[in-house]
């Protein structure tokens, strides 16, 4: 799972030539998962590398049969999205796929294979999951000894903190894929704690950056998945966006936690980055204070400790309506890193399914906000302008404590490592319109 | 909605004689659906009536196209259940079944008909929709008082709960058909506050007697769900038993709310009641208190506050494992009704989609503990033995705090008023099997 093999090699091309381009998100040692729509056409499953997508359909019938490669099952009718396809096999044809897209293939084959072809921006994403059940985690450190200190200044860190990786059931019905605008929320709002609430749109929208990994095998109901093959059931990741609107959050969360002020919308990148294309930006878990307690025995294993974490650079952008008008480039509002939570995935999954709570092929977790050390690597606005007393100046001049209609926040992740090439994730992008009336 | 109609008549018998059996739960005038398999077929849609469940895909090819009812539009081989079938469908379909059964009907009609019955008791019954996702609400103001002076003494109602229909996203992969057997689950409990938390099968394990009701009609992404409205989108009711593991709760629950405590198994009755069933059965919401705040608008309906209510008798039974051994009958423990929840299903419904959250046709939403005033009214073992203090006297002797293996659950509800037939939910039952070692 950890090992670097050849298709890490950083010296390999692809006759894809925008595969080669030392700063796409998608080189041929990338190769993330997707589901997508030619125009007008239905969705189905496919594999992006450099500017283009491949349609595993037509590969699963035409190219991979036919050719010098072996015959590979890959069900392409019933294929609508991942959740119709067994991990291994996904596996193995990302394999298949890697030898297809090497720059020593015979040009003529690459002819035909072309017809199977799509620019990625002439196509249209959908989620690559049918996603049964959603987990918000809150993993990390800083983050929740952040919003705890605003919320419980007496105590921030709860003291279940160090020993669970406290997470929570999202709403997987609200899960849209990048680009999809988000409508404001109404919600009941009770700033005025001498007033009754009222219902009016959210006022202090938020987005959260967070890492979402989907379960590609899961287990059966009353079968806990022990730390050591915890990774084996996580087949890829994505970046989160868990919008929240944090007036309706302060009102309701108590005593079930966070309900309708994360339920109107999740973003999700479309494209599904594996484990294996991740194998080179393996980090050791995080390195807890020597007087922390360390994790108990079922969420403890030394592979885990040495390699279960994920240096992944993270970047949020805000781009205002008035910065659009006024060709005015995305702004930089936070940087983080994965590397910096207190949990790992790992752990995340088989805390999961430690009670026997069944995973299934599909569902998909989240890592809660990556929030780092540092003021500019706070992974959300409720942290960057400390719950809105300290606002955030824009290049345009304007100023930001909560989200406003036409703002747009986009999402980015990659991983860099000396010897390996760069990989991304794409965006994961969402632009705030009005609430209704 | 709410009226009723001839299918109500309380004189109105069936040629399936145990469907007029005084004490069923399902006579002619109740007809709920279910998902069911013969031994050893398929899964498929079905109605019950009296101790017999008719095949909708045989009455659907067989009986309504051919006989003098008309021609039904069911898709009986797309309807692996209920979720892939509209809501008006459904309901036209048990106006045509409720024909079909009347005592009035020829005999060589029957005879055919016969064909595509089956014995309840020869029968397995599924989950009745794919559920999507799954809310569970804390609707009860008794329920919510009693277990806020346990953990809050000091605050036991929190001031949103009289504004806000409280609830949680629950975990929908882990709900199963009543019969399952719930493993007890391991989990962390830190009942020594001194010590570290260990990892240990659950010590406090109790069930929850609630109300469930199925989504039968969806709203788009960013469409709230006026409070007029809220009942055209439910389709129909079951029992829940939501399984809580009171030490895991405790120590998990701050500040994302329940999560491995619940989400380890849900137990739902198969038999989904139809609103239109239910409908002599309406009255009027909980009468607040004098001093309450009243709903905010959009939580507020004439009609809702007059027939938003259910009159549901629901009892909860225990057997254990020597009272099995000794032939002692299940022991009532506890007896509530959903007329006393503070929040109506509607407000439930109306306020989930009030942010524009989505709802869709097999979402279940549960009611959360359903708890009268009187303390043998109690809808846990949490508030009945007050965390374990006050432990129950059963008739074979033994004591129970909380749940110990081999313990059997058994939930029940029906309706009864003057001048109408009664009409049951049949019963919601699962045992307790030892934890893994």
């Amino acid at each position: 799972m950890y090992e670097i093999n050849e298709t890490h090699d950083p010296e390999l091309k692809s006759w894809v030539e925008s595969a080669n381009d030392p700063n796409t998100d998608f080189p041929i040692q990338n190769l993330p998962f997707c589901v997508f729509a030619p125009q007008n056409e239905q969705h189905r499953a496919g594999v992006i590398i450099g500017d283009l997508v491949a349609d595993l359909e037509f590969f699963a019938q035409e190219v991979l049969e036919g050719s010098a490669v072996p015959y590979f099952l890959f069900d392409a009718e019933k294929a609508v999205d991942l959740s119709d396809v067994r991990i291994d096999r996904l596996m193995a044809l990302r394999y298949e796929l890697y030898k297809i897209f090497k720059e020593d293939v015979d040009p003529k084959v690459q002819d035909f294979i072309a017809l199977g072809m799509h620019k990625r921006d002439d196509v249209v994403f959908g989620s690559p999951y049918r996603i049964g059940d959603y987990t918000d985690f809150y993993c990390s450190i800083y983050h929740a000894t952040n919003v705890g200190s605003m919320f419980r200044p007496d105590n921030p860190l709860m003291p279940n903190y160090k020993y669970i990786p406290i997470g929570y059931h999202g709403r997987a019905s609200s899960i849209v894929v990048s680009g999809t605008d988000i409508k404001r929320p109404w919600g009941q709002n009770r700033s005025d704690a001498e007033k009754p609430p009222v219902y009016i749109p959210a006022k202090n929208l938020d987005y959260e950056m967070e890492l979402g990994f989907f379960v590609g095998r899961g287990n059966e109901l009353g079968q806990p998945i022990p730390i050591s093959e915890a990774e084996v059931h996580i087949f890829g990741l994505c970046l989160v966006n868990d919008w929240s609107a944090r007036d309706i959050q302060a009102w309701e969360y108590q005593p079930l936690g966070p309900f309708l002020s994360k339920s109107f919308a999740t973003t999700i990148s479309p494209y599904v980055v594996t484990m294996e294309a991740l194998a080179p930006f393996r980090v050791p878990a995080f390195e807890r204070d020597p007087d922390d307690p360390q994790p108990l025995e079922y969420l403890n294993d030394e592979t885990n400790q040495k390699f279960g974490g994920l240096d992944i650079k993270l970047e949020v952008y805000i781009q205002t309506e008035n910065m659009r008008q006024e060709n005015i480039e995305a702004h930089m509002l936070s940087r983080s890193n994965p590397k910096d939570l207190y949990w790992t995935l790992g752990q995340m999954l088989t805390h999961h399914a430690s009670n026997g709570c069944n995973l299934q092929t599909g569902d998909l977790m989240a890592s809660g906000t990556v929030s780092g050390k540092e003021k500019d690597e706070r992974g959300c606005l409720l942290e960057l302008t400390w719950r809105g007393t300290e606002p955030l100046e824009l290049p345009s001049g304007e100023q930001r404590r909560f989200l406003e209609d036409g703002d747009e926040i986009i999402l980015k992740g990659y991983c860099e490592r000396e010897g390996f090439r760069r990989i991304g994730f794409g965006e994961c992008r969402g632009r705030i319109v009005p609430a209704d009336s």
